[in-house]
């Protein structure tokens, strides 16, 4: 994005949800009430990993692409992404007929390389320890006059993602919760801080917490200090969505105003939330999209007397991890 | 039931939604282009096994139970089942204050039973081959007072399970989709004959199947034949929902009227069906809630050129099952 990108305004993300519509799904807000019973509060779950393509990616790609200009939509458009967004991307570009080419590290998920290439986009391999995924990107626009999709700090992604926070308030106030605090999983910050410009405007007593893998919390690190904060390059974590190595500027500035916080969640207990959704919801998550309930199960966030809801981003994940989760399951 | 009871209308079908409001959830239709595509057809997934409890025992057991009159509440309600409708009833009566006892057989999974008593529920065991469930109930009826609510031949159960086909229908007209046909995983054929009436009223050119599986397709063989037929008493399936031995009387009624037929389903296409179920719809089904999806996958019933919802009907499933199915998984 360019350095003067403006955040988008609640008139952004309900003109966002209009388009969306038919494109996406109003996924549901899930409770369980014995697991209420034992958090001493009341926890809601949106079941964000049941949207098309498997994450709420799709939310922002297809908002961003449905904004392209008509010379712009003939040339197509390329992205960078370790699954999720490339799949949002692509399955966006294929509804609306463009081409697509997705930027993907060699690494990510199987399932999510053979979604991607099943929506008919073109995938460009490089390797994450030792290529810049932006340069490889930046050379296909050159070569193509494709436009690039920015994964997060964009204002269209943004106002897209925001569509989600819209759904939350209405199906809270549906179900008679009024919501203290709303935990996002976060990497480059789309998400929560769509969700918060939403929040801010249907529910503004709604605090929000971002929550991100442990090691990998530049977000939370940044909104702590008020500054851009970088990852180690070599920080490793089981969850592939979330490896973005620096919050974008737009959506730090949009968190910081929201006075958003963070907090980082060690693999271990996302695992745990990994099995407690499947036990206790029947959702399958995958690992980045269950940090934040992880953060509640694991008290990091406060939810005792309070209503507390958390996304479930994205549910593609490979048998092996999913197996890893469920072993961590208590006899019951 | 008494040979008396009559079927219930589609008026019966609309009370029970109005009584379910805020007791259940509306359950997603969920669809994968990229399976669609594959299946030269529209597949529509309703994904019961997110309902509250894990299945849509709830709605039959909520309905049932709020028509309860003032005494019969004070001397509570006994059920028998291997799982689902026990957490049904049990849910539904705590939610209205009464008390249930559930007679459960001892090689239940364990989750179904752990989470029928954190309702709150009394449970009374027994061998599923040794001993006659109904018999164990109606000792309990006689000593306590307490009102047995029947798994599924009973008109009031079947109205809360068609409040589920009210939910198809609406869906997918929103959709725009005219369902040709839908497939209802069945064991008693609670399920499938309330949704066939909601159907029958709102979309009444859509066929109804009812899927089962293979060596306990009593319901199959008896639409068939137009006589109540048996399972074997050692038939063994995965599918632990779907145990019941002969069809209700009130359900094959409904079904033989409304032209239903059945298909039976190998267990190793269910297990296919729950890693499908995984990985292009993120939703956690359990065997016996994965029939109806596995009769479409596996070609039973055509969808070329159709557009065919099915019910995925139940989630509560244990890791080493789910494990099973999971390897069953081609690799992507």
């Amino acid at each position: 994005m360019s350095a003067a990108a403006r955040p988008p305004g609640i008139a952004d993300i309900e003109d966002a949800a209009g388009r969306l519509i038919g494109a996406t799904i109003v996924t549901p807000l899930l409770e369980s009430p014995e697991l209420n019973a034992r958090l001493g509060g009341r926890l809601l779950v949106k079941a964000e990993c049941l949207q098309r393509t498997g994450s709420f990616k799709l939310r922002g790609a297809f908002n961003r692409l449905a904004l392209l200009l008509p010379e712009e939509r003939k040339r197509g458009v390329v992205a960078y992404s370790s699954g999720n967004h490339a799949q949002g991307v692509a399955a966006a570009a294929k509804r609306l007929g463009l081409r697509a080419t997705i930027v993907m590290p060699r690494d990510a998920p199987a399932v999510k390389i053979a979604n991607t290439e099943a929506y008919g986009a073109k995938v460009v391999f490089y390797d994450r320890h030792r290529e810049a995924r932006e340069v490889i990107a930046a050379a296909i626009v050159k070569k193509t006059g494709a436009t690039l999709v920015p994964p997060f700090d964009d204002p269209a992604i943004v106002a897209g993602q925001g569509t989600c926070g819209l759904e939350i308030a209405a199906q809270a106030g549906a179900m008679g919760a009024r919501l203290d605090t709303v935990v996002v999983p976060a990497s480059g910050g789309g998400l929560a801080s769509g969700i918060g410009i939403a929040l801010a405007d249907r529910s503004p007593r709604t605090k929000v917490i971002v929550a991100e893998p442990r090691g990998l919390d530049d977000l939370t690190r940044s909104l702590r200090t008020g500054r851009r904060q970088r990852n180690q390059a070599d920080a490793r974590s089981i969850c592939d969505a979330l490896m973005v190595r620096t919050p974008g500027r737009l959506t730090l500035a949009i968190l910081r105003k929201l006075r958003a916080r963070g907090v980082a969640v060690p693999d271990a207990d996302t695992l745990m939330a990994m099995a407690m959704a499947f036990s206790a919801f029947h959702i399958v998550v995958e690992p980045g999209g269950a940090v934040a309930l992880a953060a509640v199960l694991a008290g990091k966030v406060r939810i005792a007397g309070k209503c507390v809801a958390v996304v479930c981003s994205g549910g593609n994940v490979d048998p092996a991890t999913y197996h890893d989760a469920l072993y961590r399951l208590p006899v019951p």
